[in-house]
């Protein structure tokens, strides 16, 4: 095994599995063997990823009946529909209930083939072998699989644990820069959230993560795993503090929502929601100024956005921020921060605070 | 509570429920309240049954926002199409994770609501109201849903527990008398493949039970579904011994496969595969030719066809049923009888008495 390999276990009872995290994962045939128990592997792809990584992923199945299914790439993919197609592709091979779907990508296409593999014949065995950092360090851990609906984001779905997740570094090389920063702004979270330690390593170490630094992205990606890990673990079907994970996600779901998916990144937009909770927390009085100076320094270091640099009204931000499903009977419930490594679930800020925000945000 | 209320507690551990069976529970609000924990409430039903009991039930239901989805009849329409038109109702509702699916309705809508309620923000509550025989002694416990798929039926699915099953046996009296025999036909089954005292007791009563006796019917229900129950609970994910709750399936989805659905109703393929099963039994000199008798009485007296009497050659039916998801690895594994309740897996019989037996059906 190489020496730059960090194995996690990601510990769910029966359903437990390990994240392999290591650089050139994808010229070894055991990390897949280890988990493939029948002899019918469907790979999920999309038109991006097929071209640069389906071929050397194919060459460690050949001891296997391999099918591949290439989905158009693009979050407006993400639909039943198109969840259809592998149905289609998995029956027209006969497939029947030992076999095993991996999914190669980034989010979209690990949450599409996890649904997929949690539905057919009422569940099959799947694993991610994720090649965005966001997918990376958020969709490999969770066992949330799903599609969006017209009338929201990930409305349809289920809870389904893969067998393993294999996470080859190299993957990266091929990733733009502007998407690799998105990701980058999941990583912040975990620091910001619950681990001043890691928030910390990351001030020091951004501008080296920034330049690819294998074994800092690696260590990044063992422990932004590690915090969500925990913290699924403790909540696994979103009862209480799994919540805590959507640090940024609900402004962040407002802006995307109000904006159109893909004027900014999923990542993007969380970053700017990071910056609005951190504010509103200063607001609240529970955060200095020098913190949230903190977090700009270390969002700016990752080429992530600040503020909303668009036209957008703040009716259409709060009516797309409370659409959004976290909300509970109305109240819009936020994730703030006692301190940068300490987050907390809050309904009960004042509400002049928020406008406030959201004004200073958008204008 | 009534007298001729039977309660069986299906034993799942956290995921354990109650189904109440009895006469006239849809005019008793309490069996639904218990079991709805927040505010919405959606119904789903079929255009056969809301004109004969969504009033009762919405009427039980005047404390919650209630509302209401009335998919086609026929299981032509199980698909993930008109699933989809249940998630745009709750979608254009506004239905939250704490929202509960009603399924009122026979197999089909159950399995469809059950779908809906496993993936609607990747699981909602459900409970549900079976009203026809077939859908009381089957779908009430197992936890199984889904859609079929143009290549194979049940292909799309999960499991998904219900909160609780409410079986009202008044809503059999607007069942036809074709539609009761066929749910006969599974009540039939549990005692051929495990319950020798329930299948003499249905020997004794079958008149009675044909013409409606309402007490005979909710200990029939009852039986039936405590049989199911205790088989389940050895193997909730359908490891092992599950399989035995196929009796006649392997035959009777052959039959089904080969003439379309809707020549014969489930049930009935189902008496003539368990039928079928009898006597390759009896070829492989487990069965007396007395104990094939008694079935084919049973059978008779249940008004279940005993014969396929329609054009049917011997590669279709074996061609449609190697296409059974039940199959594994090529051989056809099917259930057969040591003695009357009495029933085991093999893929182990002589394929020559197979022949024969599927000879003997469609001459």
């Amino acid at each position: 095994m190489s020496p730059k390999l960090k194995t996690l276990h990601v510990d769910l009872g029966d359903k437990s599995y390990p994240i392999y995290i290591g650089a050139g994962l994808l010229s070894d045939k055991s990390y897949l063997d280890k988990h493939i128990h029948g002899k019918q592997v469907m790979i999920v792809t999309n038109t991006t990823v097929a071209p640069l990584y389906l071929q050397s992923v194919c060459e460690l199945l050949d001891d296997y009946q391999v099918e591949i299914t290439i989905l158009p790439d693009g979050e407006q993919y993400k639909t039943l529909e198109t969840v259809n197609t592998i149905f289609d592709a998995l029956l027209g091979a006969k497939f029947d209930r030992s076999a095993t779907l991996i999914a190669l990508g980034g989010g979209v296409v690990g949450d599409m083939t996890g649904f997929a593999a949690a539905s057919y014949q009422r569940g099959v065995n799947f694993i991610q072998i994720p090649t965005t950092l966001l997918s990376q360090v958020d969709s490999s851990v969770g066992g949330k699989t799903g599609v969006n609906h017209d009338l929201g984001k990930n409305m349809i779905g289920a809870f389904h644990q893969p067998k393993a997740v294999v996470i080859d570094i190299n993957t990266l090389d091929t990733l733009e820069q502007r998407e690799f920063s998105a990701g980058m702004a999941e990583v912040i979270k975990y620091g910001l959230l619950g681990n001043a330690d890691f928030l910390q390593d990351l001030e020091a170490n951004m501008s080296d993560l920034m330049n690819r630094d294998v074994p800092l992205i690696i260590d990044a990606v063992y422990r932004s795993c590690e915090d969500k890990a925990r913290i699924v673990a403790e909540d696994e079907f979103e009862a209480g503090n799994r919540a805590l994970l959507n640090l940024g996600h609900t402004f962040g779901h407002g802006i995307e929502n109000t904006l159109g998916y893909g004027t900014y990144l999923h990542g993007e937009a969380v970053s700017v929601g990071m910056l609005m909770a951190a504010k509103l927390s200063e607001l609240e009085g529970d955060l200095t100024a020098t913190c949230v100076e903190r977090v700009v320094q270390l969002l700016n270091q990752a080429n992530l956005p600040c503020e909303i640099n668009k036209e957008i009204t703040e009716a259409q931000l709060f009516a797309a921020m409370s659409l959004d499903k976290k909300a509970i009977d109305g109240n819009i419930r936020l994730v703030l921060l006692r301190g940068l490594g300490d987050a907390y679930l809050s309904q009960d800020y004042s509400e002049d605070n928020l406008n406030q925000v959201v004004r200073d945000f958008i204008s």
